[in-house]
């Protein structure tokens, strides 16, 4: 089969972890007999240097054109420590939720037996943990009104969400507790929040067309505790765009795999996949970042299309590179060398 | 010497962890020879139950009149599920900070030795921890404007802050910070949010008047990250009133002590001391709930007080019931059985 695939690698480490995918995808082509063709696209820093913006419209082009839309990575430090810069690299990538509409974030944590020694958790705390994390991605505090006014003496952001935003995260979350453990955790801060309280209203209604789903709702300041505490009790947990953000970093240092973890941001019409982790600026052209991520997000994507099998031959090439040992210096054991990016990513390639 | 402590238990577990407090006080009162005052007022859920307010102003005076504050905790569980009350526990919390204008809560964070076998992370990565969080407590999303639209289909909450704001509590932390290790990390999210980067541009400006302090800069999503992944890194952490919530119950859960940990909320007039841990309604009138953070919140109280040494006799109190297994389930180790709420209180009031 056919399949038009947006590469929009990004920032800082974006480009090597997503060539390595690329390889993984080249590799599933020529097994599986598919041609997949590539638009490569600039967003973030890259994009500003080269256009002066952090989107260029040719990128919205190339992605609502795509089937689907590999990811790497925006953000570096220049950026970050000149807070009155007024064109930002992050805005590309909340600009392109935003045209394209990804409403949802969708994060699997799990914790793999044979990275559990990875984990800055105790073995009997990790063991077992395996949920997924459901982020409405295109409201809240990240696209309401926002401004540090004329005199520099103030600022402000508004957060805000509609029943409708809550209501169409939500029916993906219960759809897919239904799929699992018939459980959902809504983090919110209902105790202090108006639109927190909007989402557990719209939850509660909500919650009467799945009657065989569990609904739980918890405080974000508790479920941070909670995620440490004991990761296991969580099936599908559901959040707005910024607690989402913070419990979905911090889910993924549990699991002892942030290298290791990808997600998928869905829309009607399109979906996105990434790497959890960042531009990891410092890394940049070492060839020492870990690849497994972004290659991850390529099977991901694959399944997205419907080639469940061809995303299966990456995942086991996957294991097999971990059970292997051949990874890059974040994932590997004390008695193992490490192996870099470009290594990791020609293995995987050569496996497939 | 003579000393009013206004005593404001509140809702759960409040009423009994703080009467253990109390004892301990009383204890310190007669072994030093000082006269406690106590005015106990009420807050939260009970207070709406007992006066239609979660904040009578008779609370207030008394507050405003008390040369320091033992609180215990706020909330329950029919308002967390009726997010329709209009009259909330917590918003007498709130309005009480705002009142006395209780600008920064103070978290030390700490892993002790003989606690470590409690922790959920590995013994190598939170060994040597201690670290305070700086959390700013009057501005932000918990006190700007907030309203569920009329047609009840959209709902908003605003995050407000001034230069001014931002200015009082990083000085605290500043100088905190010059008493450590000379580090503070300011943890926001400026690659998204205005106020972030006011707090940014303040941060940087009022670092050039402590040269020998190190400033760093932390997206929160990144901070829940590390905070698990290698807390040692933290000295003074700073940050705004959101943020700060969520990583404090975060950095809470690290140590293996939620059941000990104190902080203190500071104004210029007033000072409130009160356990990190919430009004566990589950565990209320159970007699099993772990008295040793409200213990801990008066051993800060005494020493706000300027009672240094009679604060060091409840420390060492609460460190010999540890010591001898005299504690409640939650920080017991296997081995040992476990002892009511108001019995480890009794030990620690009879070994002072
Ligand atoms: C880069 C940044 C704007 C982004 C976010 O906060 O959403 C990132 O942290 C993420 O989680 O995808
Ligand atoms: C009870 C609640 C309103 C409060 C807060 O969010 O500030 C609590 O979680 C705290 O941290 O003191």
């Amino acid at each position: 089969m056919k399949f038009t695939i947006a590469i929009i690698p990004g920032d800082g480490i974006g480009p090597e972890v997503t060539s390595q995918a690329k390889k993984a995808l080249d590799a599933v082509a020529e097994a599986y007999d598919h041609i997949f063709l590539y638009k490569e696209a600039q967003i973030g820093a890259t994009a500003i240097e080269a256009t002066g913006s952090p989107l260029p419209k040719e990128t919205i082009e190339i992605c609502k054109n795509a089937d689907a839309i590999l990811f790497g990575a925006v953000g570096n430090e220049y950026y970050d420590n000149n807070p009155s810069a007024k064109v930002r690299p992050e805005q590309g990538l909340l600009r392109l939720r935003q045209e394209l509409d990804l409403f949802c974030k969708i994060k699997p944590v799990k914790a793999y037996d044979n990275l559990i020694y990875n984990s800055p958790l105790k073995r009997d705390v990790i063991k077992g943990t395996d949920f997924v994390i459901f982020r409405e991605l295109t409201g809240g505090i990240y696209f309401g009104d926002k401004e540090i006014s004329k005199d520099e003496k103030s600022a402000y952001d508004k957060s805000f969400y509609t029943i409708d935003q809550i209501k169409r995260v939500a029916h993906l979350a219960f759809k897919a507790a239904q799929r699992r453990r018939n459980k959902i955790t809504l983090v919110d801060k209902a105790n202090v929040l108006a639109t927190s309280r909007l989402w557990r209203k719209t939850i509660i209604e909500i919650a009467k067309e799945y009657p065989n789903v569990d609904v739980e709702f918890m405080f974000i300041d508790n479920a941070a505790m909670k995620m440490i505490l004991n990761p296991k009790q969580f099936d599908v947990i559901l959040t707005e765009n910024l607690f989402g953000d913070i419990i979905s970093d911090e889910a993924s240092a549990i699991a002892g795999s942030i290298g290791l973890l990808a997600s998928s941001s869905i829309g009607e019409k399109n979906a996105l996949f990434e790497p959890i982790h960042g531009s990891f600026p410092k890394a940049k052209g070492k060839d020492i970042a870990n690849p497994l991520a972004s290659i991850l997000s390529a099977a991901m994507l694959l399944k997205h299309l419907g080639l469940d099998e061809e995303a299966d031959a990456i995942e086991r090439a996957v294991e097999k590179s971990i059970a292997l040992g051949i990874t890059t210096k974040d994932i590997k054991r004390k008695t193992q060398t490490s192996t870099s990016t470009s290594k990791v990513g020609d293995f995987i390639a050569d496996y497939i």
